[in-house]
């Protein structure tokens, strides 16, 4: 069982790739819907929630945890991997840092995500230690988390706020972007438009999932372990007005949804 | 000590305004930030919370207390009042039906709010008990929060959201519009720009202060139990990077936030 969480539904984008990529692997997906959105939290509190997500996901006998949230993966890592030191955690910084190192030629690159992902500091800290040279230039972008979920995806006023958040980046000259929030792949292609075709996009979704698909192609032992049942399970901490058709959304099929409570 | 509680940060449009009638009354304000916002969230949801609230202002001798959220004003007052039936709870929904009832002159009332708030449909069913003539039309303004919460109360993106959410209201041709959201006070300048001054504009957060004054006077043994010294104490779940910037833009003044945890 391959486990992912998210304060939310943005998350779904992960679990797609990874449904994707490893179609065979039985995954348990929870959302933090009562309590989302994280992204605009204090580091304390998003931790703590984190840490009960990640005790669900274990109690459904997951074998592999997927952070698939940037403000978790931004502040949380250190305490998760020291309270379930055995457990493999996958999060969604790390690979997308990695694979801007790797495009950039003009070595500046941009970055949009919540307030608490961009004021974190986490890829300022990974860009440095691996080159200095790398400049990195952030924007957090709250407003984009509750656009989506709105559904408001293609309206003229998302459009024009998108563009607001890349113009200072664009200003700086960078040619990657990084897409610091897993909802925003929804919107993949107005942000591709405004960036202009010069900046080349990190989707960290792919990023991780193409991890995850090398690390349990390497266990072998691990890979006995994982349920052999491509399919998807759902929990959410509350099934909201609007979730169905927002997850949806994401998945781009129907989907079933079961409500836990962590509390 | 008059308890207020709300999801987050918007319930302090209501503090202010009791604060300016009964200067001489202390206030415990409870703000759930680590689990705002409630608008998008379910009604079974928003009433545990509520409970848990009530029980943090009892806990910190409220003798009163007062709902400052719509959300939880439309669908949680059944079971607060049940489950504290000696309280005396004030709400927001109420005062400000109350109102529009009395300056509508043609009978075509507007309503804006959160998701959950406008699909209660309690504002429905109460003006339907009032005067079966009056129309009530809404639309859920559910982006408007993290506008405000964001600071963009000027920005002309915002201007134009506004602008979308009141023009099919305007196009029913009412004459009074329901704030129906705590936040939504400071950004009531350009509401009623681009209302037009043809519309009146209820705020909820004015009409529950004035119930407020008044049952307090009628009440003399209520009196005594609150303490006469005029402050407010702040407390909220989670200090978020942003609170206390947001904080000083409701209340404009300094403040002090202590932090809790419910769970």
């Amino acid at each position: 069982m391959i486990g992912i969480f998210d304060s939310g539904l943005g998350g779904l984008t992960v679990a797609k790739e990874i449904l994707d990529k490893l179609p065979n692997y039985k995954i348990i997906y929870f959302g933090d819907t009562a309590r989302t959105p994280y992204g605009s939290k204090s580091a304390e509190t998003i931790t703590k929630y984190a840490i009960e997500n990640t005790k669900f996901l274990l109690n459904k006998s997951a074998k592999i945890i997927v952070v698939a949230c940037h403000t978790v993966s931004s502040v949380s890592m250190p305490a998760l991997k020291s309270l379930f030191p055995e457990i493999p955690f996958f999060e969604v910084v790390t690979p997308s840092f990695k694979k801007a190192l790797i495009i950039t030629k003009n070595k500046k690159i941009g970055l949009i995500g919540t307030r608490t992902t961009v004021e974190s500091g986490i890829y300022n800290l990974l860009f440095s230690q691996a080159d200095p040279q790398i400049k990195l230039y952030s924007n957090p972008s709250p407003l984009l988390v509750p656009l989506i979920e709105e559904g408001w995806i293609n309206k003229p006023e998302t459009r024009k706020i998108i563009k607001k958040y890349l113009i200072p980046l664009k200003m700086k000259g960078i040619d990657t972007l990084i897409l610091g929030c897993t909802h925003y792949p929804l919107i993949k292609k107005i942000i591709q438009e405004k960036a202009g075709k010069r900046i080349k996009l990190v989707d960290p979704s792919k990023e991780v999932a193409i991890q995850v698909k090398e690390f349990i192609e390497k266990n072998p032992n691990l890979k006995e372990k994982l349920d052999p049942n491509g399919e998807i399970e759902i929990y959410v901490s509350d099934i909201t007005p609007n979730f169905k058709k927002i997850a949806q959304l994401f998945l781009n099929k129907k989907i079933n949804l079961i409500k836990v409570n962590l509390e």
